[in-house]
Parts: structure tokens; sequence; C-alpha cells
């Protein structure tokens, strides 16, 4: 299983996403889910993926050939917008499924593929888009500011309370590793390290694309703190009629 | 859908449940998922429930016939232990959705549910089983504090942190109003008003048992207290290596 979150706000987008892939719990491995792609000054993007991890890699070397090709008809690169690029990787996924399915000789297997699609072309403003495995895609309003992959309910709650247009990248990047950790600490299929990317607005390329390690560095420290200041919350709220105001 | 939470520390249980029962968005209604029986000074016991409300009402109208019926072989009332009102229960359960299934003319209607039963019986330690749709039900040891029926997984992270065997009643019991909101607050399905039983060690009877709406009084007071805390944990967690101590 798979958790991801792509947040935006104000200030631009944030992206976050586990490592953690497993064919059945006997066979767990570790993979970036997260695929940044930069012409800087011009373009900068954060694909997320989750779901069968060969089709998502059909998807990435085939971008990889359409941008080395003049020829492509479309390549992330020359797509002309967010939305065109978001189609385009929706034929991709579409495409990958579909080779493989006919050259499979086995069935049963999910060869489906969830993506996010986030950043910014020169031109339009930041922008998200969650690409189904049918290869069709939503954008996202303003009422909707999070997009999630995956394992998705452990750590709504946080994003629901906290994620607010005004707030900075660095407050929503905190809340996307409290979501992310949260979900951690209560789910074996989601893992350690951590894929953090921040994206300002109208930079066209990324600020920050960071790899957190469970137990050293800063998610050590984010993780010890939320946990204290958790706890702290939870004793300190309002006491029952029927408690004593000593208790 | 229904959200339910079973917690055991040191000092005795703590039940707490939402109310909303829906047969598709368009049908929403309110009714309790937590049944209480008590003999006091001798029993308590509470059930949660969730799954198909018919069968659930099938369940808790046979168990009032056994109790009435002083021939009956086993009651809530006779059960020696907490295991065997576990197994009643869950035969009786069962019975519930065969007779359903055999009498109905259409297929396709899930008759499942799925009870909690906590309490204590005299001589016996406080309790909580997980009774399956099958009718076979498993105990709790002290490495599994908490049970949960339902839409389990918003409100999972902040058990995983909270519940420990040393923590008051009290706090148990607002960890689990919390674990709630936070689920009310990410998924439709699971709503107010909530529904808050208290049972302390050796007294075989409830110390509390309340019913909180949502904007009034001490849920209100929570959900609010809670908010503002969250959200001031989240802002004062540590800075990243590239904030400026300033921000």
């Amino acid at each position: 299983m798979t958790y991801c979150v792509a947040t935006q706000v104000n200030d631009g987008l944030v992206f976050a996403s586990d490592t953690r892939t497993s064919a059945g719990v006997d066979d767990i491995r570790t993979y970036s889910k997260m695929h940044v792609l930069e012409f800087p000054g011009e373009r900068s993007l954060v694909i997320l993926s989750a779901g069968n991890l060969a089709t998502t890699h059909a998807i990435l070397a085939q971008t990889r050939r359409d941008l080395e090709n003049p020829e492509a008809p479309v390549s992330l690169r020359t797509a002309r917008g967010m939305y065109d690029a978001a189609e385009y990787l929706g034929d991709v996924s579409t495409h990958a499924q579909k080779d493989t399915a006919v050259q499979g000789q086995y069935g049963g297997v999910d060869l489906r593929v969830t993506l996010i699609l986030g950043g910014q072309i020169r031109g339009e403003a930041p922008a998200r888009y969650l690409i189904y495995p049918e290869g069709n895609c939503i954008w996202c309003s303003p009422e909707t500011p999070y997009l999630q992959l995956g394992e998705s309910k452990y750590g709504k709650p946080i994003l629901d309370r906290i994620i607010r247009p005004e707030i900075s990248l660095e407050d929503a990047a905190r809340c996307a590793l409290v979501s992310l950790d949260s979900t951690i600490k209560s789910n074996l299929s989601v893992g350690p390290p951590l894929d953090l990317a921040i994206l300002r607005r109208d930079t066209f390329s990324l600020a920050q694309k960071i790899r957190l390690e469970q137990d050293v560095g800063y998610y050590a420290k984010l993780r010890e703190a939320w946990g204290r200041k958790i706890a702290d919350a939870l004793r300190s709220l309002p006491k029952f009629d029927w408690e004593s105001p000593a208790q």
C-alpha cells in the first residue's frame, strides 16, 4: 500500500509520500513514489504514484522516452498546460496497463495506477490533478486543498483540521509529515523513509526536496515533539462535570 | 456506516459510539449503537453494534426474550462468565442472520452484524470481546487496549498515541470522544450525537452513561478546545533548518 498527499496553499504546493511497497507482507521493499521533472524557470512538475509498481515504472519510462524524442507529439516538456500534461499522463498510464494485460498470461493481478500530478507551468497558476487508472483526471479547486493517494483515512483528520490557504508552505509541510507519521503508526503497509517536496509559487523550481529517515534528524524531532504535544493537548482538555477540579 | 470504540485501562472500561445509520446517503437516521444491560452489584454489560440494523434489533429482541424466559438455557443474566455471554451473543447473531436469509425473497442485502461485548461479571476481571458476524469471538489481551467497529481508520492514530493502561478512565473517555470527533469531521457516514459509557472496575454498575450533542455542552467545549490545541501544537513543531528562527 501507499500514502501520498499533495497540498496547495496560497504560497505554493507541498508533496509528501511514503516509500513502502509490498507484494504481500513477506515481500516489503522501499521505492520512492515521488517523481520530479523540472525545467527550471519554465516548469516544475511532481508526480505521486500509487498502485502497481511495474505499471508505474512503465509510465515513468515512457515519459522519459517521450522527453528524449523530439518527434513525440506531446511530452511533459511540451504539454501546453497542466491539464494537457495530466491528460498525457493518463494516456501513458492506460497504455501501460493495456500493454501488460495483453501480454500477460496470468489474470488476477491488479495493474492499475492512480497518479497525482502537481506543479506549475509558466503562464498558469500552480495546480494539482488526480489521474484515475482509467486515464481521466480531475483538477482541484480551492475547496479541495489537498489530494491523497492510498491509505488516506488515518491521516485525513489532521489535514481537515489544519490546511487553510493562508498557512505557510512549511506549516503545510509539517502537517503533511504528521499526517504520514500518524498513518505509519497505525498501518504497517505505509512506511518510512518519507519524501517531501516544496514548490513556491512562480519560482518554477523546487525550493526543497528532502528525504526523511524515521529515527534521525528532523523526522525524529518532529515525531517526538508531536507525540508529546498530542499527549499534553489531551491531558489539558476540559474536564467532565463529575470530575473534581483537583483531578 | 458506524464508528464505535471500547477501551480498557487499569481502572475499567470506556465505551463510545456514534448514532448515524444510513441505507444510502438519502436515508440517514439516528439510532443508538450502545446497548446496556445491568444487574447492579452482579454484572454490567455493554454491547456495541455495527452492521445491518434489522439484524441488530433482532439480536436485541432475542436477548430480551431470553432474559424474561426462566426456561431459556442461557441468557445475558445467567451466562457464567464473559466468554459464555459472548458465545451466546454470537449464537443469537448467527440465528438472526440465518432466519432473515431463509425468509428473505431478495438477495444482495448484507445481513451481517459485528458486535463488541464489554463489561464485568462478579468473579471475573473486566473484559472485552469482539464477536464476528460468523458468531465466533476473540477476547482482548492487555496488548489490545481498544477495540473498534466500523469506520475505524480516521480515529485510530489518536488511540495509538494515547491509550495506555495507566491513564484515567476520564482521559480514556476524552480520547475516545476525540477519536469519534475526528472521524465525524472526515467522514459523512459517522455522525452525532455520541453515546459514552464508563464502567469502573469492580463496581458492577456504570459510573456514567451520557449522550453528547454536537453543538452544545461538553462536546462543543471539547471540539473547540481540541481544534485549537491541535492548531497550536502544529504551529509549535520544530522548524526546518532552512527556516529563519524569526519565522
